[in-house]
C-alpha cells in the first residue's frame, strides 16, 4: 500500500516532500546543536576556556524546563551588588573594543550596561560571539551585578552594571533594522536641530510597529491605556453598574445611515454599529440599571485627522435616574476625577516615560469637575473675540481656544459643557424641559479636546417618533430602537467616551499613539 | 428677513411646522399635568381624598431634582417595619379585589407585594387608578413596610409587604405585551407539562429580548458573564499581563481566508478579525511580554449550532515564556481554577437565580486543574468503546462522552487537555520536539466541552513560513504576520476563550444566552 502511495505521487510531488525533508533535516540539526544554556555546544577549540557558556541555544520547543531563575533588568541595583543572576533581554546596543565587548541590555522600559572582557575565565571567542550579536536580539545572559563608582546616565540602571559569564543567543534579530529603537525614542524637541534629523518618521514607525512599540514611551502608553480602561471598569462597578456586550455587525444602519461600513453577510448585508447608543439603552430598558461596555466602534469617517479613526475603542455608560440627568453628570464628572487621580497615582512611572519623549504640562484638574453652561462657554469666546450664535455647534479651533480660555480663567485642563443647543445633537436628545432651543446634553474635555459626549435620552416612543420625523429620519429604520421603549422605561442618560482621546499626557503626543491601525487607511 | 424665509417655505413644510407646533402644544400640556409626584395634578373630585397622591408623572424632563430617597426591593425586610420608604419598580403583576388592590413589584431580581386598599387616607379612585396601570410599567411608590404572618412565597422578599400610601405612574408599558416576563422566567422543568405550555418560544424571546431580558435567570446571566470578565482581567492583571485592544477591521484575511466577512472600505474592501491571534503575538514580539484582551470576534460560519456565533467575545492571552509552553500552560489553568472560586465567592446569588430556571448540578473542579494527553484521552475513549487514531480530531459527540468519562473517573467538570495531533492544529503550532505527530497544543473542556484553544506559537519566521507552505498557505497573505518575527521574539504561547461558552451554569441552558444577536442571522 505504501509503495502504491508513493508510485501515484507526481515527481513535482516527490521533489517538493524531498525538499521539505531535507529543510527538516537541518533545522533538527540546527536545534540540536544546542540544546539548552548549559550544554550548549559551541566550536570546540583546545584554546576556548569558556566552551559551553556560550553560543546558540536553537529553536526553543519546549524540549525540557531548567529550574533557573530569571530577575527582571528593573529590579537590578546596588542590592543585589556581588550577586550571580540570569537575564534574558534585549541587545540594545553593542560596542567591541579590543578585549572588551560593552552591551546594553534592554528589557521593557529598563536598561543595563553589560561588560564581557577576555580573562582566564573568559575566552575571546566568547567575547567575539556576543560582539557579532545583531541588535534587537534576545539574549540570556548570566552575570555579576557590580557597583560602579560613576552613574551609568545612559541606561535606567544607573549604579550597576553586569560582568557576564555566559552569554547565549535566544532569538535573532534581522542585521538591518528598519528604523532604530533609540532614534524612535528619541525626545520630542523642536529646538533640538540634529536630534530632528535622526528621528523617525510616522510610516516607517507604523510599517513597522513591532519595532516600533519597543520604545519606551509606546510601552508606556500601552500600559496607560490599559490603565484607563482598569480605572474606567472598576469605578464604575464599584457604583454599581453591569458591563455589557453589544452586537457589532447589526442588520440596519441605525443611527441615520452615514458614516457606516457595510458587511457581506452570508447572502445579504448587514453594517458595522457605530456606536453601542441602542443597545445600551435596550440594557436600561431591560432593568441593567447601570450598564457600561468597552469595544470596537466603527465610523467610516474618511477625515484624515487625528480626531479621526475608522475604529477606534468606545469606553461607554448608560445610567437609568430618578428626577435628573444631573444625576448621571455627577456620577461621570466624579468618575473622571477619580479616574485621572488614580492615574497619577498608580502610573506615575508611565506617565513620567511619556513625558521624556514628549514634553508636556503636568495635567491639571478640579474636585469636584468644573461645570459651564454653553452659554457661558460662548460668552468665554465673546469676550475673546469669537462671536458664536446661540444654536451654532462649536468648530475644533473653537473648542481649542474655549480650553485655553478655561485653563487661564479656572487653572483645569477638564471641564464639563453642559446644555448644548438641541439643533446640533441626535435625534434623541431630550429638550430642555423649559427652553427648547437647549437640550439636557453635555461634552466634557480634557485640553480643549472633546473627549465624552452625552445627554439624556428620551425614553418616551411617542415623543422620539415625533423628534425622528422632525429630523426626517426614516422611521422604518429605527423602528426596533422605539419599540424598545414600548414596555416602560426608566428616564436615563449616559455617554461615549473615545479611548484614543484619553490621555493626560496627550497634548501634541499623537506620534506616539497606541494606533496600529493606520493600514486599514492605506485600502483606500 | 425672518418674513422672507417665512415666504421661501413650501406649503408643505409649512403644514409640517404647523402640525409638529400642535403636536408640541400637546406634549407640553400632556407634560404639564402631573409635574412631580407630590403635586400630581388628577381630577379635581370632591369626593376624592387622595388628590395628589396618585396620578402619572408624565415626561421627566430633568425639570426638578426633588430630594426624595429610595430604597432598593431587594433591601427591604423586617428591619424596615413600620417606616415609610419610596420605591420605584415595575409593576409585576397586579389583582383588583373589591376595595383592593394587590400588586407585585420587581425591581430587577427582587420582588414585593404591595396592597392599596380604600380607607379614609386612600380613595377608591387612587386604588382604582393603581388597578388600571398595565403590566410592565415603571411607578414610584411610597408605602409603609408591614411586617406580615405568612411568608409571601411568590415574591422575594417574604417577611414583609408594603402599603401603599401615595401611587404615580413613572413610564406606562403597552398593555398589550409580547410574551409575560412570569412565563418567561418558568423553570425548565420537563416533567411540569402544563409549565411546558407556557413557556416562552426562543423566537419571542430574542424578538422581544428588552422584556425577556427582564427575568431573574438573564438578570443573573448577564451580571455572570461581567463577573468572568472581570476576574479573567483582573487575575491576568495581578500576574503582570496588560490589556491590549486589536484591530476589528484589517487589511487581509489572515489566517486562511475560509469564514471571513468582508466590509466595504471606502474604494475597497477590507476583512473582521477572526481572533486577536496576529496582534496579540505582535504584542509579544514587541515586548509587551504577557497580554491579554477582550472583544469582538467574527465568524462567517453557516452553522446553526449551539456552539457557533458569527460574533462572539473572546478572551484571549498571550505569555512569552523561557523554556516550556508549560509555563503558560498552568499560568491558565491556574487562572480558571481561581476564576470558577471567584464565581462562586462573589456570585453565589446569581449562580442561584440561573439554577432556578435551569436546574443543573453544582460545577465541580480540581485544584490544580486535571491535565490530560490527548493520547490519554484517547485511551478513555477506547475503554469506552470509541476507537480513534492518534491523529484524528475530537467531535463534538467525542467530546461530550470524554467529558462524561473524565467526570466520572476524575471527578470534575473542567480538565486540560495536551499535546493535540499536529495534523488538526493551525500551521503556527509548535511541533513536539521529540515526536513530529503531536504538537504543543492544548484544549479546555467544562462539561465537556471546548471552550479555550491555545498552544505554543512558532516565534521563527523560517519556520514558520515552512510550515505555512507545507499547509499551502499562500505567503503573499500572511507576509506580515511572519515579519512580525524578524526582530527577534520570545518564544511564546497563549489562547483563546469564547465568552459565551464559560459559565458554570451551563449545561443545557442555553435558551437563557446573553445572545441579543439573533437578529442578525435572519439576514441571511
Amino acid at each position: 500500500m505504501a509503495d502504491e502511495q508513493e508510485g501515484g505521487k507526481s515527481k513535482k510531488q516527490l521533489k517538493k516532500e524531498a525538499k521539505e525533508k531535507e529543510k527538516a533535516a537541518k533545522r533538527e540539526e540546527h536545534r540540536g546543536a544546542a540544546k539548552t544554556g548549559n550544554e550548549a555546544q559551541t566550536q570546540k577549540d583546545e584554546d576556548d576556556c569558556s566552551v559551553g557558556k556560550y553560543g546558540g541555544l536553537g529553536l526553543i520547543q519546549s524540549g525540557e524546563r531548567p529550574a533557573r531563575e530569571y530577575l527582571h533588568v528593573r529590579d537590578l541595583g546596588a542590592a543585589q551588588s556581588n550577586k550571580t543572576v540570569w537575564i534574558r533581554a534585549r541587545l540594545h546596543t553593542s560596542r567591541a573594543k579590543g578585549k572588551q565587548c560593552f552591551v546594553v541590555l534592554r528589557q521593557q522600559e529598563s536598561t543595563i550596561q553589560a561588560l564581557a572582557q577576555v580573562d582566564q575565565n573568559t575566552s575571546k571567542q566568547m567575547v567575539k560571539f556576543l560582539s557579532n550579536i545583531s541588535k534587537e536580539s534576545i539574549v540570556e545572559v548570566e552575570g555579576v551585578v557590580s557597583a560602579v563608582e560613576r552613574k551609568i546616565e545612559s541606561c535606567t540602571q544607573q549604579d550597576v552594571e553586569l560582568h557576564v559569564r555566559q552569554a547565549f543567543l535566544v532569538s535573532a534579530a534581522k542585521p538591518q533594522l528598519p528604523l532604530q529603537v533609540e532614534d524612535a525614542s528619541r525626545r520630542d524637541d523642536p529646538s533640538d536641530a540634529e536630534g530632528l534629523q535622526i528621528r523617525v518618521n510616522q510610516d516607517t514607525r507604523l510599517d513597522n510597529r513591532v519595532l516600533d512599540l519597543r520604545t519606551p514611551a509606546n510601552q508606556a502608553i500601552f500600559r496607560l491605556e490599559a490603565a484607563v480602561c482598569r480605572l474606567f471598569r472598576d469605578l464604575l462597578t464599584a457604583q454599581g453598574f453591569t458591563e455589557i456586550h453589544t452586537p457589532k455587525i447589526i442588520s440596519a444602519a441605525s443611527e441615520g445611515g452615514a458614516n457606516v461600513f457595510t458587511v457581506s453577510y452570508f447572502k445579504g448585508q448587514a453594517y458595522l454599529a457605530q456606536s453601542p447608543q441602542l443597545y445600551k439603552q435596550m440594557a436600561i430598558a431591560a432593568d441593567f440599571d447601570k450598564v457600561f461596555t468597552v469595544g470596537a466602534v466603527f465610523r467610516a469617517e474618511d477625515s484624515n485627522t487625528h480626531r479621526h479613526l475608522t475604529e477606534f475603542v468606545g469606553l461607554d455608560l448608560e445610567m437609568a435616574f430618578k428626577w435628573h440627568y444631573h444625576e448621571v453628570l455627577d456620577v461621570i464628572g466624579n468618575t473622571f476625577t477619580q479616574l485621572f487621580r488614580g492615574l497619577q497615582e498608580q502610573c506615575a512611572t508611565e506617565i513620567a516615560a511619556v513625558g521624556q519623549q514628549y514634553p508636556v504640562e503636568p495635567f491639571v484638574f478640579l474636585d469636584p469637575p468644573l461645570r459651564l453652561t454653553f452659554r457661558q462657554g460662548l460668552d468665554l469666546l465673546a469676550e475673546a473675540g469669537v462671536k458664536l450664535n446661540d444654536e451654532d455647534d462649536l468648530s475644533t479651533p473653537d473648542e481649542k481656544l474655549l480650553g485655553r480660555l478655561v485653563k487661564k480663567k479656572y487653572n483645569t485642563d477638564f471641564y464639563i459643557l453642559d446644555k448644548f443647543p438641541l439643533a446640533v445633537r441626535p435625534f434623541y436628545t431630550m429638550p430642555d424641559p423649559l427652553d427648547k432651543k437647549w437640550s439636557n446634553s453635555y461634552d466634557m474635555f480634557m485640553r480643549g479636546e472633546e473627549i465624552l459626549s452625552g445627554a439624556q435620552r428620551i425614553h418616551d416612543p411617542e415623543f422620539l417618533t415625533e423628534r425622528a420625523q422632525h429630523h426626517d429620519i426614516d422611521l422604518s429604520k429605527i423602528a426596533a430602537y422605539i419599540d424598545a421603549f414600548r414596555y416602560g422605561c426608566p428616564p436615563h442618560a449616559g455617554g461615549g467616551i473615545g479611548l484614543e482621546r484619553v490621555r493626560p499626557q496627550e497634548a501634541d503626543t499623537l506620534k506616539g499613539r497606541c494606533n496600529w491601525r493606520k493600514r486599514k487607511r492605506s485600502h483606500r
